[in-house]
């Protein structure tokens, strides 16, 4: 997008934990993302641990980028140095700010808990930087602008490191702040279509060139199991333009353009369709229901799940034919089919998906290889289908490609009702 | 740790992905876990975009560190630049590895696949340094000691990005030099201690002052959702004087004391019984029989898994009396027993567990607010045993914990047996 100034942003994260692998890193990531939605993007992140590491990190930093982002050492505790040592290298002095004090007090006081000393330098700011409020705990963040910056031109935010807290930050203080920095129109803003049953090369092969044909607009891959998500950023009229082209060529696949997960998406058709689910498992073993059941108000739309693990579980619970699955196997079109129908029945659902497969590591065959499974979707007043995917990956990737599979399946169905 | 070297390592992760969010960096965790079984320590971790932003990266690294890892930028295209810049960079000239060469043509044509020009370049390796192979793909790791580093006193690793390629080639080439260089014995070895049901500062309090007296003996805590490892790094004797401390105070709330999950705790503990199990799930929705089933072999201990989110699949499925729903509530004593011993009779099984409780965020009373679950477990010939967990989390996050006193509740139980 021409339109946006090129930022150099850098990301340093303090914590001794996440250096040391207990904790993984997810702020990077994050930060990659939400920048991006901006048109912007992180030119380097650094971690360093806990303390006084900080202090060449951030002098680096500070004659190479136009912004950095630091997070954590915000803390009450001896550890927590990153405020210190900010002001220091700036050569700013550190005052008590007194609206920070007052919140910090008011904040101890909506918990009944006591204020200790320790507490009283989480409201020190460095002279005429900016106290950024944080609702969700005790640390402010910090904002020290350029023209404040005598020893730089390089913006510098200071934001806790708890996502609970640096997240809503983020957005508040943030993110206008930075959009001032680098001109980003408001008229900016980002969409995320997600898909299903196609790969990142066929979106570079399928619509690549178009894309880049569309005046202002930035777009990106982002590939998971079972998923790739195209996000695009520019004005209305780029967005529309760029999600016209991938829906021209891709949209039988699309799963939301609201950020909304599968399973989300299969509840709220659920909902719409006023029609209750069942799901009938072997291979995948309950990720399918736990999947569904992590959506809020799954309730009043699924209501049984057999996992049928065992044979036996197949023939008592769901009624399938013990000579079916003696002739065709566990792992057959006939079985998953049974097992639709037997959940649908069992359960007095609208409809039910079942599957069965070999997840692996033993269990396969010449005919059926680990990684294959049937899978089968049933609907009351309407033809049970089926078919076979086959996806050879370690135990748990292949339980959640084969649970996108079947999601998709269900979506697909609930879409021609 | 006294007897080793202190060693300041940095990591250096390329890749655009890492900084567009689109891919986590789980390299950095996974160095810190690795590194700290040999004592040692990463001193400070980069994420640079792919291509030439590694320079400026490597060399602030040359002037700090004892040794450099890299990983990443290996590959054969013309944005995999790290071994050329580390190359120019050290003042090294890179010439063709006949050795490589030649496993690079193996490579291919075991794929039968053609080797391409570009790949050629992957054979490149700086004068006097070391190939280091790489059985999982086409990129070899460089080694290049610090005698040989004209400009530095620092050991630089190049490693392939992919962790498939990446992780054996750490444990086989790196690890050696590592431990060379920072003068680790063999002797020290590393033990991991898994605990669930009590906290992080129970240790603390607990434990601390005890361990810290042990001669040579380093350790570390990290706490997940419903489990805290105890990670003790030392020669046999601390280790077992360090086991020995938290086994006194602690043991009766150990996992295990080899890495083993939860979930593949209890498939072991029922495979050594001979016993079979069953779940009945309400809030958790799946999420049990979904962990028990990410075990390899659990088919052979798991039968039945029931789902029972309505309150007509408790009683249709499990038998669970209406009355009692009516009268106790779906999310009590008397329906968490009722379920287990239901799933019990229904499955033929040995044991089985029940959860029935309130994930929110609605759904929650003054009596029952969200958080709230009872959990019961079932066994044959012998008593079922109820007990209520509070764990007021986002949904996600409850289910897990709540899944994992669950599972908690069926290793002690087998533990008796």
């Amino acid at each position: 997008m021409s339109q946006i100034r090129a930022v150099k942003i850098e990301v340093i994260n303090t914590g001794t934990e996440l250096l040391l692998g207990n904790t993984l890193n997810t702020h990077g990531a994050w930060f990659g993302r939400e920048l991006f939605k901006l048109g912007l993007r992180i030119s380097r992140q650094t971690t360093v641990p806990d303390g006084d590491a900080i202090r060449d990190s951030l002098q680096e930093t500070l004659s190479r980028a136009d912004a950095v982002i630091v997070t954590g050492g915000l803390g009450p505790t001896s550890d927590d140095l990153t405020r210190e040592i900010t002001a220091e290298v700036l050569g700013l002095e550190l005052i008590t700010d007194e609206a920070a004090l007052r919140s910090l007090g008011e904040f101890f006081a909506l918990r009944g808990k006591p204020m200790v000393d320790a507490n009283l330098k989480q409201a020190l700011c460095p002279v005429g930087a900016d106290i950024l409020p944080n609702p969700n705990g005790t640390a402010p963040g910090i904002y020290v602008p350029p023209r404040l910056n005598g020893r730089s031109n390089c913006a510098v935010f200071l934001l806790p490191g708890p996502p609970r807290e640096l997240y809503p930050m983020y957005h508040a203080e943030v993110v206008p702040r930075l959009r001032a920095l680098a001109g980003v129109e408001n008229l900016h803003e980002a969409l995320v279509l997600k898909f299903t049953g196609i790969g990142e090369s066929d979106f570079h092969q399928g619509i690549d060139a178009r894309l880049a044909e569309v005046p202002d607009l930035e777009y990106g891959y982002c590939a998971h199991i079972g998923e790739v998500d195209l996000r695009l950023i520019g004005d209305a009229a780029a967005l529309e333009a760029g999600r016209k082209i991938a829906l021209e060529r891709f949209g039988n696949y699309l799963i939301s353009d609201d950020e909304s997960s599968m399973e989300e998406t299969v509840v709220r058709l659920l909902k719409e369709r006023g029609m209750t689910f069942a799901t009938a498992e072997s291979c995948t073993g309950g990720l399918i229901a736990s999947r569904i059941t992590n959506v809020p108000g799954a309730s009043e739309v699924f209501t049984h799940g057999f996992v049928t693990y065992a044979n036996e579980a197949k023939t008592g619970l769901l009624g399938v034919s013990p000579s079916d699955i003696e002739i065709h196997g566990a792992v057959s079109e006939v079985v998953a089919r049974a097992m639709a129908e037997g959940a649908l029945q069992k359960s007095g659902t609208g409809i039910a998906v079942s599957v069965t497969g070999i997840a692996g590591p033993g269990g396969g065959s010449e005919e059926k290889p680990v990684g294959t499974a049937w899978i089968a979707v049933a609907m009351r007043g309407g033809p049970t289908e089926a078919f076979r995917v086959f996806h050879p990956r370690n135990r748990k990737d292949f339980k959640l490609a084969v649970s996108q599979a079947a999601l998709e399946a269900v979506r697909r169905r609930l879409k021609e009702v």
